[in-house]
C-alpha cells in the first residue's frame, strides 16, 4: 500500500518524532466540543521548514493526506484527520526567530502560544494583541483567521500578520508578504493563506504585528436589565467614537456561571466588560464619557477594576466563560455556535437565538464580541442524550439561517472546520466554486487537510 | 476575425455606449506618468453589473482582452489596454447604492470616487478615511490596494472594504465577504480582489466600512534640520503609541515646491506635516505629546493650523505636491517611485534615494507616507531627453532592489501595472508563480487585463 511506503519513508526522514503509536494517534483524535473521536494513521513532528517541506514531498508523493495540528483549541473540528493520513503536529516549531521592536514586529515559528509570545515580549514594552481567549497557536491563529476580545481595537490575525512561510502541497516553500507596514504587490497570499485551514498550505512562520502596552488601562464590568439595552449602549459608543479595547457582552446565564466558577457577586442579568487603552487622560475621558452612555441605558453596577490585579481577574473569568459553562452541567460536551451580523441586528440576532435554545429546552449561555457583533451560544449538551445534540445542530442551523438573513456571516472567528461546512454555499453563492478552483490550482491531489473547508 | 464578432455583440447590446471612435480610444489609451499612448480597439460604457457580466460573456466567447478603466489616476499604468481589446470604463456606474449609518457601512458602484463619496457622507457625521491623495475612484482603489495619508491610523482598502461584487472573466457574478465586521467563513475573496488590478474579475460593487468624524481634529507643520531627525521624530511618536491620522513627510525640494505654487513660506528644510483625531481633551494631550517629541529632535517651526480652512490649504497643498512638482519644470513628465520599508531602514533608504538621484543629475523631490515606511521620489523628466527616463528607470531599479534588501516591497500603494511587473519575481519568489497559477483557475483564456502583475 501505498500509504505504508510514504510512512517508511517518513520514518527514515524523523526518526521517533513520526508516531503510529496509538497514544500518539489518540491524542490527535480528539477535540474541545463535541465531534467525535477521529484517529490520524501517524503523527509527524517536525522540528523545521526543511522537514516540514520533505514531509509533504513525501505525502505528495503518496498522496497521503496531511491534516496541521496546533494546540488543539478549536472549535469546529479543523485538526481532525477525518480522511486518515498524517497529522502533523507543529507544537516542536515553538521558536520566537526574531524581535524587532524598532519596526514593531516579531518573528515567530507557528507553533508558539500567544501567551508565551506575550510573556516573551513583556520587557519590550510592545504585545501581541489578537486574544481568542484560548490559548491557542500563533500558526493555528493565523490558518483559522482568528480575532477575539481585542479585535474591536486592534483587529484580527487578518490585521496583525504582515508576512507568512508557507510550505505547499508539493513541498514547495513560499514567502508571503514582507516586513514593510503595507504593500500593493499583487495579490494578497498573506490575506489568502489565513483563514485557509491548512487547505493551501502548511504555516511555517509568521511575521506580526506588534503595539505598544498601553500607558494606562482601565476595564469595568456593568449590568443592564435587558440585553436590549446593553447592545445599545454599545451601538452608542460606537457612534461617538470612543476607543474601546474591548467590550464584551455576557447574558444573565453566564453571570451565572460566572458567580459559581469565580465566588463573584454579578446580578443575574446581562453585563458589558469593557476596557480603554491610551493615557492616563485619555481613558478617564473615555471612561467618563462611556459612564454618561452606561446611565443613559439604565446601566447599574458600574464597578471598574483599578488594579492590574482586578482587570486579570475580570478577563481570566471571561476567557474561563467556555469551561465554566462545561462545569456547571457535569460530564456535559458544548457545541459553540458563532455568527457575527451587522451591529445594528445584533439584539434581534440574539432575542431570537435565545428564543430558540429555550424552545428547544437547551441549556445555552450567550455571550459575545458585541463590539463587533459577534456572539457565541454555548450549548451544553447531555452526552449520553443524543438528541439532546440533535436540538443544539438545528439551532446551530437556524443561526446559520439567521447570519445570512441579517446580512452577516456563519463565522465570526472560529472558522469553517468540519462544522460550518455545509454552509458555506448558502453564505458564498457562486463564490465556493472560486475557493475550490482556488484549492485545486495549489493542490491539485488535494492532499491538505481534506474534507474541510472546499467543495 | 472574431474581435469583429465580439464588437458587432457589443454593439449591438450597448448602442451607443461602445465606442470605437479615435476620440474615446486616445483618451483610453493616456495615462498620468510616462508610459506612451496605449490605444484599446474600443471602449464600453456599462451601467449595470448585468450589462458587465455580458461584456464579460461575450469578450470570453471571443478571447478579447478586457482591461477596466476608472478614473484614471494610476501611476503604474494599470489601465493601458497593452494586449488592445475593450477598456471597460466604469465611469457610469457611480451611484451610492445605500447608506448605512447604524452599521457604519456604505455600498457604492465602482465608479464613485472617494471625493463624491465623502461629500456624500457629510450629513451623517461619518466618512471614508482612504485617501490616496487623487480623486480615484472607490473600484480603481479596491483594485490596487491603494492607501494613502491616512492609512497610518484607519488601514488601507485592505481594512476598509467589507465585501465586493465581482464579475469574473466568464461573466459569472460573485459576492464576496458579508456585513459582518469580521469573518472566518473560508478563503479570503476579498481580499484576493482586492489588489488583483482587474487581473481576476471586475469589481462591480463595493461595501466599505465608514468612520465616525472627529469630534475635534489637530494639524500641524514643522521643519527639522535632517531628514534622519523628522524619521526619528516619527519613530519616537510611533513607538510612544500617540495615536496619528497622518503623519507626512516632505524634503526641502518638496518645500520650494510648495512655496511656489502655493505662495507659502516653509523654510526649505525636510518636514512632517501631521493630524491628530479626537476629542477636544484627547487632540490637545497628543499634540502636547508630539510637541515634546518634535522638540527633541530639534524640530523648528512648528506650526499649527488651527481652522478648518487652514487644515484644508494644508492637506490640498499636500495632495496638489505631484502636479505640482510637475509644474516645476514645464512640460515635464513625472516617474514616481513608490517603495515601502520596515521604518527602522526608512532614513537610510530615502538618503541613499537621494543619493542615486543626485549621481543621476535628475530632479527627484521626495515625500511619502512616513509612518507606514513608505516614501515616494518624484522623478520630474523632460519628455525630449531620453536619456532623463532611462536614467530615472535605473534610479527605480536601484530602488526596487533597496527595497527588497531592506526586508520592504516594491510599492506600498500604487500597485504592479506595467511599471513594477518587473519586479514580482524579485519579490515573491516561487510566490509568483502561485500567483500565476491563481489567475489561470479564475482567467484560464487571460482575458483580464492581460500582460500585468501575473507570469
Amino acid at each position: 500500500m501505498t500509504h505504508e511506503q510514504a510512512f517508511t519513508e517518513l520514518e527514515t526522514l524523523l526518526g521517533p518524532r513520526f508516531s503510529r503509536a496509538m497514544a500518539e494517534r489518540d491524542l490527535h483524535g480528539r477535540n474541545e466540543t463535541w465531534f467525535p473521536l477521529t484517529l490520524p494513521d501517524a503523527v509527524a513532528f517536525p522540528e523545521t521548514t526543511e522537514e516540514v517541506s520533505a514531509i509533504l514531498r513525501i505525502c505528495h508523493a503518496h498522496d497521503v493526506p496531511v491534516t496541521p495540528w496546533g494546540a488543539a483549541s478549536s472549535l469546529e473540528g479543523h485538526a481532525l484527520a477525518i480522511k486518515g493520513g498524517v497529522s502533523l503536529d507543529m507544537t516542536r516549531m515553538d521558536q520566537i526567530v526574531e524581535v524587532r521592536p524598532e519596526d514593531m514586529l516579531v518573528v515567530v515559528q507557528p507553533g508558539v502560544t500567544r501567551e508565551a509570545l506575550n510573556t516573551d515580549l513583556r520587557a519590550t514594552g510592545l504585545f501581541f494583541p489578537v486574544d481568542p481567549g484560548a490559548n491557542a497557536s500563533l500558526g493555528g491563529m493565523a490558518a483559522t483567521r482568528a480575532s477575539g476580545t481585542t479585535t474591536v481595537r486592534y483587529g484580527s490575525m487578518r490585521d496583525n500578520v504582515l508576512a507568512l512561510e508557507v510550505v505547499l502541497a508539493d513541498g514547495a516553500v513560499i514567502r508571503t508578504g514582507s516586513r514593510a507596514a503595507k504593500s500593493a504587490a499583487g495579490y494578497d497570499l498573506t490575506a489568502l493563506m489565513l483563514g485557509s485551514e491548512g487547505t493551501l498550505g502548511i504555516i511555517t512562520e509568521l511575521t506580526l504585528r506588534l503595539h505598544g502596552q498601553p500607558e494606562a488601562i482601565s476595564a469595568a464590568v456593568c449590568a443592564f436589565d435587558s440585553l436590549e439595552a446593553a447592545v445599545e449602549a454599545v451601538q452608542m459608543t460606537i457612534q461617538m467614537g470612543i476607543p474601546m479595547a474591548r467590550i464584551e457582552f455576557v447574558d444573565e446565564q453566564v453571570a451565572r456561571v460566572f458567580n459559581a466558577a469565580n465566588g463573584t457577586e454579578l446580578p443575574e442579568k446581562p453585563h458589558l466588560m469593557v476596557e480603554f487603552h491610551g493615557s492616563d487622560a485619555s481613558t478617564a475621558e473615555d471612561a467618563e464619557r462611556f459612564g454618561a452612555v452606561v446611565e443613559e441605558m439604565g446601566g447599574a453596577g458600574f464597578a471598574w477594576a483599578k488594579t492590574p490585579e482586578e482587570r486579570n481577574r475580570l478577563w481570566k473569568m471571561r476567557h474561563g466563560a467556555y469551561p465554566a459553562c462545561l462545569a456547571s452541567r457535569p460530564g456535559c460536551m458544548g457545541l459553540v455556535t458563532d455568527i457575527c451580523v451587522p451591529i445594528s441586528r445584533l439584539a434581534e440576532a440574539v432575542a431570537e437565538t435565545r428564543a430558540d435554545i429555550v424552545a428547544e429546552g437547551l441549556v445555552g449561555p450567550i455571550l459575545g464580541h458585541v463590539g463587533d457583533g459577534n456572539f457565541h451560544a454555548i450549548l451544553v449538551l447531555d452526552r449520553d442524550t443524543p438528541q439532546e445534540l440533535d436540538r443544539a445542530k438545528w439551532v446551530a442551523s437556524r443561526l446559520a439561517e439567521r447570519a445570512l438573513r441579517m446580512g452577516g456571516t456563519v463565522t465570526g472567528e472560529h472558522g469553517v472546520g468540519m462544522g460550518k461546512r455545509k454552509y458555506m454555499e448558502a453564505e458564498h453563492g457562486p463564490g465556493w466554486q472560486v475557493m475550490g478552483a482556488i484549492k485545486s490550482a495549489l493542490d491539485p491531489k488535494g492532499i491538505l487537510n481534506p474534507g474541510k473547508l472546499v467543495p
